[in-house]
């Protein structure tokens, strides 16, 4: 396929953490059915964002956005993220590379998760 | 009030981090009127939890549940949080206090946030 989303997440110590990216990377996958989907890690986990696009780009895929798979918008989003695109798009010149802002600032996911927080208490 | 939902999330060095969060206490107070809503910090912001839980045993809560505002489940809820909450049962025998999964376990989170992944490339 020539259109890939890279959802990219913090990563952790602890395997468990990756469990729900793993189904966001399979729910996603299952209604973009024209895009290879990824899922690629900041730190303590892999594969890493650099080397998950050099196996899309090796794979022939032209167009790649990025999903940061994050909350709040802080300094891996503010300072690494934009580093790697630099970096990415400096290596692949012929790439088309977006970005969109975290999931965490969309307002779906935001009153989904206030609907999930309502339930918290009786 | 006699009941309070508390929204433990990670925090972080920028103040911007803490936008989405901050929208989500104010969207779950909306639908809890019946509840103090408050927002706690695990480390780099304030309030802590110890001290959010503390402010509000003043204020006359008896019954309290932790949401965990966080994508995955790694150290920071496997043991960090734990033991805070063993902590504050310690000190607070009276006060009923619950946690739920992290919002990132719920399906309908998940659902909102690969929904928002697909719209990423046109």
């Amino acid at each position: 396929m020539e259109k890939a989303l890279v959802l990219f997440a913090h990563g952790a110590r602890a395997a468990s953490w990756a469990e729900p990216f793993k189904r966001l990377r399979e729910l996603t996958a299952s209604q973009r059915p024209d895009c290879t989907v990824a899922l690629a890690f900041l730190e303590l986990m892999t594969p890493s964002l650099p080397d998950t696009v050099a196996e899309l780009v090796a794979e022939g895929v032209r167009e790649i956005a990025i999903v940061p798979v994050f909350l709040g918008q802080g300094g891996h989003l503010l300072r690494d993220l934009p580093q790697l695109v630099e970096q990415l798009r400096t290596a692949y010149p012929a790439l088309a590379l977006s970005t969109v802002p975290a999931v965490g600032e969309d307002p779906d996911v935001l009153a989904a998760m206030a609907a999930y927080c309502t339930t918290a208490l009786p």
